[in-house]
């Protein structure tokens, strides 16, 4: 606490005077383009992985970014979307999921949380699409695989839970809004995004390099619509995420995309 | 977004390769010492303000840094209280407010949500003692000023509900656990803590200095009892918070604590 | 049934046709001093014990004297909590437990419930916050006791479950409203009130003694702030309730303070 | 407080020293023979207009004598109506609504009461069957009348509530259940008993001096079903209570059953 209380006082001496004017300016309004939806864990700061500035993002984050169903119960979560896209007309939501992420290690071994976390137990209800998808179809992937399918997944999972929500549901039926998969993997400092023409996790880098526009990955999702997956619908089993019938190399080329980074 | 993207491959060559054994170490689990519990606002960076590090901080955000009684809702706060207090170990709770915050002009004109932004009006229902205490108690104020003090009140009404969760009430009865209310002052960059002693907010920093040890703010709040204050039941009216009896000039030089900064 | 509708006639052929004039004069109007929160068990009379003639206490009974948090259900006892303190102006509030309650057995063997009574297991979780903390600090006692630490702590949740409602918070906060623990105990007749100064039940009678003054409780608890306890926080365990490092004959001598009785 | 301090050193040297086997006994069990439902209202003690002794009544109180549906809310009424019968095996249960009642004054002007007491507001909607059907059927009726029909009426209305809890639904079913419905009246310390056989309250006196058996309303009522009301569908209009075809002063005579009180 002693340190967190230095630390004040060093970002008013250091950061916030050399800010003053920016700081000046939020404090009569801020205009965040980005609702970031991630996990509450200590490991994960939105604002450095992205290198965003003050203003620039809007964030929700609880235990395994997840976000119940609409009408599903009352908490923070519903609220917080329906200000950011109603009241601030906020157009693009990232859900950031992570590497390690303890929220979904718990989803893994839910019956053991019943008795001592049972708050987490009753939490982890809404990310249960997610350990059933995983139960039925990877169920012959070792431990440390499934949790980063399961973190992948889960990703996945929330978007839709997000388009359950009026508002959201209306703003993406005209285009108004965007919405974005991603997962930040702890150990690599590396985020990957999830490519919905391709089923699978990439580099957001790699995408961005492929165009010129302003904003390309905008253009790159017209329709962005993140629920199109269901993989297996579309005969194009070698392109999915996470791709079963890869061998762990093949799979860690493609949804690492190691080959790719710098 | 293409800026954010920049900003993920920014990071990953400067920041994060040059802390790149915190990252490995932290990859291996987190140890953080503090929950933080803010507001979505996007002018609100809690690893800014505080410079703590990757790792230091586990973090809760929603609009108006709300936290809902026990049992009242099923959302993630109360999972991710459970999970970073019981599961992670965390000891201390900072509850932080800050200036101009959205939700709490919402809850100043609460019944014009109800059409638009429902599901925020239901969400603020869980801050209705913040209104009622100051639609009671401080209708004298004025806009501006009747803002500040809900933002300052709710962080407070905040606790108190915070404290109705099994986890946190039988920490708190064993000394196991401390709490903290904070607000943040964008204009300002400055954070005022509250002292259940002088039931007013005051300088961290100021707290700081009378003592020199390990961590002084602890000693300083044995009973850390925030919930202590009901101000006018003790004759010591010059020492409340908020100041009613006082000048605003009086009021600004207490509440704000501008004179005592560096 | 019988017995019941002769005690009917009894009533008005006695106690009545005594009375006559007040209860004309009740007919009128009613206006309660207290509002006392007690179980619905048959051997509590809440009347009886404290003497007090119709009119004077306004009362809720259910299973446990517990108060679920604000917003955690729509039950009689947040509307009956807001029409005592908002319509009625009452100040003075007793939520009174009592010995070998059956409420807070259930509690001991909660998953035992959950087949056969399972709104009884329901209603119960907003008592978790007394279990918890028995569990976490008291798990050394055996049964019997066990029992009574769990009614004596029961009280001191539910009271600051009952801090939670905007209506009380907005009281409490200026001194508009005092609020007391007591227990009472079904085999010795006596009431125990908890002293947040001791953080100790006490015979409230050996309190009255100390003072002349109109209301001396009222003096003497200035802030009546029962949320006051984490005993341990303190150093003063010689002085805590319930007393872990005292014999159970030294306990008792403090705890039932039967040797203070008259 | 003063008062009711002095009332308990009263109680326990007087009542409790003379009925010290009593409690003796009683502190080892409880075997309650009633479920007595009724308002918090300071005027009405269960205890003093029977006559019944300490353990024989298990008593819920809350605002307007009220029972929200099976399934309509998680408050302590459920509970507690669980726990007597089926735990304590209760088998007679009183519904007893009273003159003057604030709840049922609330009832008649709702509206007013949304701003000022939310959570009144809230818990009316279980009582407004009641007003629903006063309304569409009692129109007529001026305020102090209407209001003593309300009263009535909701009894009825709460025992049908009543009758949607499994448990009580079961034992109904199998006779092992008797529901009553009472009315007490302040000013006159008459209570009115519903007799589901003329459709009206009558004094409970005079259906006991009808019989000599030994518990003469149990055979009076062999099926006890508080529902069968809906006057009008039995074509015994002249003798439904509240009888809307009778002059005041006749429906005073039966009603009130003045002309019958001893």
């Amino acid at each position: 606490m002693k340190k967190l209380i230095k630390g004040l006082r060093e970002f008013k001496s250091s950061y916030f005077s050399t800010h003053q004017e920016l700081f000046e300016q939020l404090s009569h309004g801020q205009k965040p383009r980005v609702l970031f939806i991630t996990c509450s864990d200590s490991r994960l700061d939105p604002n450095l992985i992205t290198q965003a500035q003050v203003g620039e993002l809007f964030v929700i984050r609880n235990a395994g970014n997840i976000i119940p169903p609409y009408g599903a119960t009352n908490g923070g979560e519903g609220a917080t979307i329906e200000y950011a896209v109603e009241a601030l007309g906020i157009q693009q939501i990232i859900v950031c999921g992570h590497s390690h992420c303890g929220a979904m290690k718990g989803l893994m071994k839910l019956q053991g949380l019943r008795e001592d976390l049972p708050l987490v137990y009753d939490w982890l209800k809404y990310a249960e699409a997610t350990r059933r998808l995983v139960l039925d179809h990877y169920s012959h992937y070792q431990s440390e695989e499934l949790l980063e399918i399961m973190i992948a997944e889960n990703v996945l999972t929330q978007i839709e839970n997000l388009r359950t929500y009026p508002v959201i549901h209306s703003k993406l039926y005209h285009g108004q809004l965007k919405i974005y998969a991603w997962v930040y993997q702890i150990e690599s400092g590396e985020v990957l995004a999830y490519d919905p023409d391709k089923h699978a996790y990439v580099l957001p880098q790699s995408q961005l390099t492929e165009s010129d526009t302003e904003d390309p990955i905008l253009n790159q999702f017209p329709n962005c619509d993140m629920a199109i997956r269901s993989p297996h619908n579309q005969g194009v089993a070698s392109e999915n995420f996470p791709i079963p019938h890869l061998s762990p190399e093949q799979r860690e080329r493609i949804y690492r995309g190691s080959n790719h980074s710098n």
